[in-house]
């Protein structure tokens, strides 16, 4: 399979339901994306969050209501069916986590896409670093923090982060890999100590797999997509759909393309 | 007048209508910003407006409706009184050009404080390039280009540039040092050539003034904050309020903050 077309390839398997694990890994050199999908009447709110809190939440492109392919990064995609697993929120609730939601989309929708932080993962293995989910075959681990979001309109709450152990000089350099892509998250927001950011036990990640942790290693906490995830619970939107975290979107994007994807102009 | 205390004795001059000129060259270091404020109704396409749109558009702050100062950039500021000069829209049309908007302001007004390239003039001095508008004591050249935008809801429009005439080796520099300040619209767009993005005569800008460009120099384009009031006339909008062009909102962000500004957490 040439890389040109291993997004191609994983999105018709992901489509055919064929694939519906997490994506890290994945696509190696593809911009993966969160996904967020509200109706209309909360568009803006959500908007001016993630204006408001563009660390967890850098957002790549908008897709308007009665639409499902994102024009930037995916023209050919379809948002119902191109996520590995999604999950259907009913009044701030969790419903259920299918692998399609053609059946339950509507045409209010518009849905967010917001960088993911896989999206630089291959850069840091390029660099030589062990990225440890990848190595070990799992999801990220993923925490909720007592770091608070900044509010906006009906959306609040804490910020949620993906951790990355590595060896203090591997942090250093991993920080300087990662601050390059900001519109994946960026640099980290936290190293060491998870207490200080309310992390109780690494062992027991909120969202994701536990991964091990090697002596004298060190947790890296980078601002996660999942983020909103943590709001909506709070906000009790009547309908929202997201993808489930870790089984993200893959775009036509490749990380080199990210710069040039900011400053283009029609 | 100590640095410090620059862009508060400016604001203070402003808001007692003292000050009400154009803003390049004055508090320098400091960020000045575009203002648009829309009814609510509109907030979401506007906003929509500006992140598909970041290199006219770099939203730095979002007013909710009902308040008049920007948490982040200057929470003792007034957003009815603070700007040397302002534009009032009724209906797409440009009915006023008042000091103050004290008496028309309505709380069902959203603001948006957009990036402006005053901000990195002082970087661009600092290197010792001459910045021809501040020079000649005179507002900065803007143009309405055949760039367009994309669209938003009810917003779409030509790109508006600014422009600074630059010898083509101090045009690198420039573009190097500028781009170093996405916020504030960073690199240029567009250098040399002004009939290929649609500029008949630089003599003859659409908005501010004309400028004096030396034999051997080029023109050097950035996009501009004004580009909203170009569709403002298209959207039609029942009301509106921006700043006059070249009459900026002075924050009291110093331009060594800005990468900060965006990285940080509460």
């Amino acid at each position: 399979m040439s890389d040109d077309c291993a997004y191609q390839q994983l999105r018709e398997r992901i489509r055919a339901g064929e694939f519906a694990a997490p994506t890290a890994g994945e696509a190696p050199g593809y911009i993966q994306a969160n996904l967020v999908a509200v109706p209309k009447a909360y568009a803006f709110d959500f908007l001016l969050f993630c204006q408001r809190n563009p660390k967890p939440c850098p957002l790549l492109e908008v897709v308007d209501a009665g639409e499902v392919a994102p024009r930037r990064l995916a023209p050919d995609a379809d948002l119902r069916t191109d996520v590995p697993r999604y999950r259907v929120w009913i009044k701030g609730e969790l419903a259920e986590e299918p692998t399609d939601v053609s059946a339950v989309w509507r045409d209010d929708l518009v849905s967010f896409l917001l960088g993911c932080s896989f999206s630089f993962e291959k850069p840091l293995r390029d660099a030589g670093l062990d990225v440890r989910h990848i190595t070990c075959g799992r999801n990220v681990s993923m925490y909720r923090t007592t770091i608070p979001c900044r509010e906006a309109g009906v959306f609040a709450g804490p910020m949620v982060v993906s951790m990355r152990p590595f060896l203090p000089r591997d942090a250093l350099r991993a920080t300087l890999i990662t601050g390059a892509f900001p519109q994946v998250h960026g640099a980290p927001i936290h190293q060491g100590n998870p207490a200080a950011i309310g992390i109780g036990d690494l062992a027991q990640p909120d969202y994701g797999d536990a991964v091990p942790i090697d002596e004298g290693e060190i947790p890296v906490f980078w601002a996660c997509g999942v983020t909103p995830q943590a709001a909506l619970l709070t906000a009790k939107l009547p309908f929202a759909i997201t993808h489930a975290p870790g089984h993200m979107f893959i775009t036509n994007i490749q990380e080199e393309q990210l710069q040039w994807f900011s400053e283009s102009v029609c």
